[in-house]
């Protein structure tokens, strides 16, 4: 299948580009690497040396003889999107350009503002250029358990039965998001599945767990096709961090009490979920959801593996919580689609913990301690004072 | 109480200010009059002539004595929302101030993203300068029925108890929203709820039926204090355009079936409405959902309404739906929780679409016949090709 996939520089898109490219697929790679200007406006660096777009499709048409096609542009400008999808004439997009931190969300205004922006208008512009160049287009598009928030109920695939007053019918499971990063997620979602019932589109929406890990097959067969690895406060997921503090001599710092729970999963089954995806298409006018995660863990429960996977001792401190969000809650969401497609997971062992050591440990060098705390508090609005105009809201 | 309201221009915003000035509060008029800008692209004009925001408050000040103080400027210009607040210093905010038309919103790429840009982004300034000046605040917000769509369960104000695998929750009620307008009222609502979550803040999201008629107590006193009446196939809402049809001899044009049915309002319930919002506020972090509307009908029904009102003879004809949207299906809504407040509703009786035809009838020499018919189908993707690059995207 020809596969175009977005956000393909970053921290999922360029493994996922890979392992499509090696399991046959005609693969294309959009960025604009904006996600390389967060690290600069921050200050913060992959603790993996990472190198440019270019480089890395060059080193791996040298190592398996396949071409990836890179396309550089913004999924804001839709004169790039329609031209894109024009050109490389894709079966399915896999949608992973978005960004994707909830804490740079919440910075402040102009953060909220741009997020929101940023992901919600680059998928209103993918939708319209599939709705008028080709419907036919598959979008593969990520999302986030996040989007669900903690409900006191079990969380389903998207779409829950409802029974109220005698009558019954199947409906959007409802949305508690917990940053506007999370709110732009589930804007998205709400936009596809219009989308798909009015012109007849078909998507996959991944609600995806939190992704820890950072080797994949491909990735680890020449240090340039690295794939980024983030621990710092505001791109650093939680269990790669904790592996960072551990390898740095640096209490593991829980956010509050410890009890939230999230879905997680390997990388690997990442690649292996979208692909699944890619090759099960949904039908036209379908809009379905998957759960993408394996296994559910709290954040207490993560600091635990990481002290049990360390060979030198490990302490664990519990800091304020700088989100807005439950300690301790029921959680528990299906997650079976995926498997019903043949997906077979690899669950969090020991041994991959120990391997996220041994990362962290072979670029110790390269850890900056001072990036790892959290840098923004969700209680706090900015006491950003805007000093010009800026209609249309970018950045600047 | 101090109160700004944001759209004060408007079909809807100019005579609530009017009338909450009238009712004794200290009001604040904010509009950058990009609804009289929608007239110019879309070649259509209110039926009753409608002057400038400056003569009307000049008008309204040697009638009444009282002043409305103006504030010219666009929301998605956030120095602007944070001055005007830091002057004004309001108690309450009713927002009016995003584009408000389905169909202008399905008109093509631009006008989607046009549309979810400046309702999203001027609500979430609004948000950001409420929690950073004062987040006491009362954000009275208009939201619509439409976000609900069409589920085939009775429709709650804006939560539903769940009961799920045995366990049981409150959560929002689902939303399935009918176009990119209806859906930047979603995103808003999701937004303004997470505001209230993290910030304490406090607001009234009204869900507002379809409003009708167009003369209030206030509005009457002058010729040069009338509001906008919209008939055109863009902005015009269904009874009072078949009321223009009856008048230019017109059939009156049924989108498809008929069937679908919609909570409605007199005009000047929508007033009365807003009044009880503001001066019943929502507790520091409470989000709260008020439906509001009086009665339902199908556009059947208020088809026949006409014909019944009309002393000429008058014709109705179904003509091929232009919305993706249910004909025939389940539609029971609450709205009992402004009437708890003391709502006397406006029922739509005989004598009232007699007024409003005679509002049509006084204006006749305006009618512009060929605005009536739909423009924008919601089945076809635009043919629109971008040919220049719009970050940020505006119309442009």
């Amino acid at each position: 299948m020809r596969v175009l996939v977005l956000g393909a520089d970053g921290y999922l898109g360029w493994p996922t580009a890979l392992h499509l490219s090696h399991r046959g697929h005609a693969v294309g790679a959009v960025d604009n690497f904006v996600r390389r200007q967060y690290d600069y406006e921050l200050g913060t660096s992959s603790l993996v040396p990472i190198t440019h777009l270019q480089r890395r499709i060059k080193v791996w048409e040298e190592i398996s003889g396949l071409t990836v096609e890179p396309f550089i542009g913004d999924l804001n400008d839709p004169v790039f999107v329609y031209d894109t999808l024009r050109e490389f004439r894709p079966d399915a997009i896999v949608h992973f350009a978005e960004q994707r931190s909830a804490p740079y969300s919440m910075i402040d205004r102009a953060h909220a503002v741009y997020t929101q922006v940023n992901n919600v208008v680059g998928n209103l512009n993918l939708l319209f250029a599939i709705a008028e160049i080709d419907p036919s287009v598959h979008l593969v598009k990520l999302g986030t358990m996040g989007e669900y928030g903690t409900p006191n109920i079990d969380i389903e695939e998207g779409f829950i039965e409802i029974t109220h007053r005698g009558r019954t019918d199947v409906l959007p499971f409802p949305k508690q998001p917990g940053s506007y990063y999370h709110l732009s997620k589930v804007h998205d979602s709400h936009n596809i599945a219009f989308a798909c019932r009015i012109w007849g589109l078909r998507s996959t929406d991944l609600n995806q767990g939190i992704v820890y890990w950072q080797e994949t097959d491909e990735t680890v067969l020449h240090r340039d096709l690295a794939t980024r690895f983030d621990y710092d406060g505001v791109f650093g997921t939680v269990l790669n961090r904790f592996c960072v503090q551990a390898v740095a001599g640096h209490p593991l710092t829980v956010y509050g009490a410890g009890g939230q729970t999230r879905g997680m999963l390997d990388i690997r089954d990442t690649l292996a979920c979208v692909e699944l995806a890619v090759t099960n298409p949904a039908e036209r006018g379908e809009y379905r959801v998957f759960n993408q995660f394996t296994e559910s863990f709290s954040i207490q429960e993560l600091a635990d593996k990481v002290v049990d996977a360390s060979s030198a001792p490990v302490s664990v401190t519990n800091i304020e919580n700088p989100r807005v969000e439950k300690e301790h809650h029921y959680y528990r969401a299906a997650h079976t689609k995926l498997l019903d497609l043949g997906l077979v997971p690899h669950l969090l062992e020991r041994s991959t913990v120990a391997s996220i050591l041994r990362v962290a440990e072979r670029h110790r060098d390269r850890i900056d301690s001072d990036a790892i705390a959290p840098s923004t508090n969700w209680r706090n609005a900015s006491a950003e004072v805007p000093e010009h105009s800026e209609v249309g809201s970018t950045l600047s």
